[in-house]
């Protein structure tokens, strides 16, 4: 069936919950699930590509799309502006095709007021602890770093309130099968269906 | 994570959409749903067993279930009564255990005055004629009938804006697949879960 719009899924959580490492998964899978890609002002790692990885940008190339209001939502941090490009997002959805953003929090918010259509995932560690030992198992933190990123988190939490969905990151492939199933569940909505169900009868 | 109350899903839609054959189906797949086993007046057929397939009551033992309340559900078709017994559900969705229960639309309604907060699936055949072909295929009714049948579907149809989810059955597997989906995607809505989260901040 020939649908209208696509959906506009956004996932977030707390910062080392695994966020990347899900997305990347998602990826794998067979899905018809399109990719935004962020736009940054930070210099390109080894064996990233511009396009694909982010869109790499100087500062003022940034700061042009920011006056121009052509980011769905945008932070600093650090020294490096991250965000996200609105018109690939906008044209994916109105071609009828779902995209899923993978933004911090405070991006997932400002996302939500153009969006508010949008489907919300927060992505959720098994325990405080369980994050705690994901961060210092990057081991590039110090103590107070890492109890900061702690407190942040707990910030974080309680702003769950204003997603749709939580999402358990027990296990990778655990939680890219329940992402998938939200998607296909809310491609199932009454809402997003009963007009073209109401043609049918008619004809 | 410990639930404290399981879903309840009612799957409906109109007559010959195939939903017996659909929730024959889930059956055969590995999931946590219990099903819920109707009350009905009418004789036994080959092969079904008492508390399996339907509990088997008189007339009177039916009326007696009316008269107290123990129904979520239930109505009269030709001679026959049919009804869903309260107790089952009610202590499996408190015992933590998501419950389906496969009953006709009007019936659907009924159990949505008293859960609202149920998960409503409407089955919807893939188009009209096709609705006709399967009600054709049981080759056990008249054109007369076949007729009256399709108006009752198209009627039916109009009710689907009651529900929350609608599931196309164009092909079994497919829409259990969908259902299943559901299920998953309900779990991780935010307000089964956040109370749980906010413990664990506060721990």
């Amino acid at each position: 069936m020939k649908r209208d719009k696509g959906l506009l899924i956004v996932l977030s959580g707390p910062s080392g919950v695994g966020k990347g490492t899900v997305c990347g998964a998602l990826r794998k899978h067979d899905t018809h699930i399109r990719y935004s890609v962020s736009a940054t002002t930070r210099n390109p790692r080894t064996g990233e590509v511009d396009g694909v990885n982010y869109f790499f940008k100087t500062k003022e190339q940034f700061e042009h799309m920011i006056e121009n209001n052509q980011l769905l939502e945008w932070a600093k941090y650090v020294d490096n502006y991250y965000g996200t490009p609105r018109t690939y997002v906008e044209e994916t959805i109105a071609s009828g095709h779902d995209v899923i953003l993978e933004i911090e929090v405070q991006g997932a918010l400002q996302v939500k007021e153009t969006f508010p259509e949008g489907v919300f995932i927060f992505l959720m560690p098994p325990s405080l602890k369980e994050l705690r030992n994901r961060i210092e198992g990057r081991g590039t933190e110090t103590k107070d770093l890492i109890d900061s990123r702690m407190t942040i988190a707990k910030d974080e939490i309680e702003l769950m309130d204003k997603y749709d969905y939580v999402v358990e990151n027990d296990e990778v492939e655990a939680a890219v099968e329940r992402i998938k199933a939200i998607v296909t569940a809310e491609n199932c909505k009454k809402e997003r269906l009963i007009d073209k169900y109401k043609e049918l009868v008619e004809e």
